[in-house]
């Protein structure tokens, strides 16, 4: 998987969250997923499905950012990770992912989105059991941190 | 979402639990889920894709459980949830689906599968967040419990 695959997804993060919540996230270096594990407290899952490939995409926030993106698009800060919570991060994972998907169209690349699902639990950690590489963003923010992680077989 | 969709995928899992670990599953009465939360340590998700309709599959296990499974396949238990326990866990969540997507096409629904993603953390709990009903059904068995959840939109 090439770089050329993963830049959708992060644009299309940063102009969902600063779209919807006013939140600039600050990319990190991608990496190569290897030992490496992300952890974090709410995570949006999806699995994706196309003609070439078929992979998954996922992304992990902290806690307290996603209270903040919470409060910032809807005024009032919940004190934990409800389903109000979970509901907003499964829209983020279509979002994300189908700006995504546009832009793969664009290059060439179809695919069809599954449905999301949305995982809470606090330092739960997430792995990828594509074929292909698992390709790792880290995001910093004034409010916390979150990362992605796109993975496809065979491309 | 009527039984006869949640039917392959129970019928698979008993069926790959039983080849591959010797492990016999009984199974709960299945349930549509509403505010009911499934909690586990180790789950594997998977999405799917069909011209009909699209959805997601999960599984989510004790670790006592998952650990047995590991030790009645390799002959050893690991101490805890490890790469090699969550591998295990992707390759059961595929099997399991495969199965399913095989009863579902001689049904006429036809679906591709996504890559599985597997996801640890103690007590974690999974949302679908499809359109339609979640369907959820909860295992017993002599070395701890599981769940499986179905969800497609629209069927």
């Amino acid at each position: 998987m090439n770089v050329e695959f993963i830049n959708p997804f992060l644009s299309s993060l940063l102009n969902v969250l600063s779209t919807m919540a006013q939140t600039e996230l600050k990319p990190g270096k991608p990496k190569i997923k290897k030992d490496e594990v992300a952890c974090g407290d709410v995570s949006g899952l999806i699995g994706m499905v196309g003609p070439q490939t078929k992979g998954s995409f996922s992304i992990t926030f902290d806690e307290s950012l996603a209270l903040t993106i919470m409060e910032r698009m809807l005024g009032e800060r919940p004190d934990s990770i409800n389903e109000e919570v979970t509901d907003m991060v499964g829209e983020i994972t279509n979002m994300v992912t189908g700006g995504a998907k546009n832009l793969l169209g664009e290059k060439g690349y179809d695919f069809n989105m599954a449905t999301p699902i949305v995982v809470s639990g606090k330092g739960h950690t997430i792995t990828h059991k594509s074929e292909g590489a698992k390709i790792l963003i880290p995001f910093t923010s004034d409010a916390g941190n979150a990362n992605i992680e796109v993975s496809f077989d065979k491309i």
